[in-house]
């Protein structure tokens, strides 16, 4: 398979490019690095990137920025990072992609576990995770020619832990090389509309 | 209490109404009709409406749109549309809000069944939904004095069917005055990061 991964120098892009890149064609793409750039919260940068792809059997995205902050400093313009950022920049990689998906591709988004189990400073990542998680379930009931749509929605990764050990204090963290297996069942399975918790 | 009812002339806010105004002081505001109005997409707007309904106990929102529509013909300005009203219209209720609201006040905003249960034309629906209930079960856990928020999430109503049956075939639709009671537990209890399914 031809897989595009968003967010390929990422903690989750590098396992999933350890995972997939076994098995398959890996076109790692990021907004600051990678075989090809892309900054997901501006349409025209996702069209010319599927451009200079070309049809692709799978796409992974890893990306997508929100804003941490206390709610009580939150306001409309720090939700709108996220917003456009993790949210809308992953759905737009489906509306502007799939028109140069080969039939039968399979979108993979990223969500995240505070959709369902919050912490403080993350209501804005709670607010785009769930948004995410339901997206796909909608999404994929429409999509045409056997083209699918999956989230994988991740605790905190070990990875992660030096720099986020203090925000999810009790949480167990789990290894990259396992969060890379929900990507690997999403885009080498045949599910679709589903969002795979790695806890 | 004195309960503050966005959305009052609506299918949803006018039950709402008939079962909270039993027992309290209801003020009645809408976009186009009410004893006051705000327009939720307008962060004035909505300041203004606080400085003149001064404190209350509870805020009730039944309101916000989404744009409903093919997958294949929604872009990114479709999905903004239910982005600005619909889901940061409510949380903006709630981040404007709380500098107005009585200690122990709640926030009850309005989501839906389509996080989980989707339909054709409802992806945007599906988004905000699951946005919505996910962030009130982050919002909740960093509320100070007392204030509380929670979501009612119904399926289709009764009252509605009359526009709606085509697109929700084999929903089992519930009449307005069960979906008022979800309202009336959020308002009256002392849950909060609650999402009250009504099915």
């Amino acid at each position: 398979m031809k897989i595009l991964l968003i967010g390929a120098s990422g903690t989750i892009g590098q396992a999933i490019d350890r995972e997939l890149s076994q098995r398959h064609q890996v076109v790692r793409i990021g907004r600051n690095s990678g075989e090809l750039r892309v900054d997901i919260r501006d349409t025209d940068s996702i069209r010319a990137l599927f451009e200079q792809t070309g049809g692709f059997d799978a796409l992974v995205s890893a990306a997508g920025a929100v804003h941490f902050g206390a709610l009580e400093e939150m306001s409309a313009a720090q939700y709108a990072i996220g917003l456009e950022d993790k949210l809308m920049g992953q759905v737009n990689l489906l509306l502007i992609g799939r028109d140069y998906a080969n039939d039968g591709a399979s979108f993979t988004l990223t969500s995240g576990i505070l959709s369902e189990d919050p912490i403080r400073y993350g209501s804005s990542a709670s607010m785009v995770n769930g948004a995410l998680d339901s997206f796909v379930r909608s999404a994929a009931i429409e999509l045409p020619r056997g083209l699918r749509v999956n989230a994988v929605s991740p605790t905190v990764l070990v990875e992660s832990m030096d720099n986020f050990a203090p925000y999810f204090r009790g949480f167990k963290p789990v290894p990259g090389a396992e969060v890379a297996l929900a990507y690997a069942k999403s885009v080498e399975g045949a599910q679709t509309g589903q969002v795979y918790r790695v806890l």
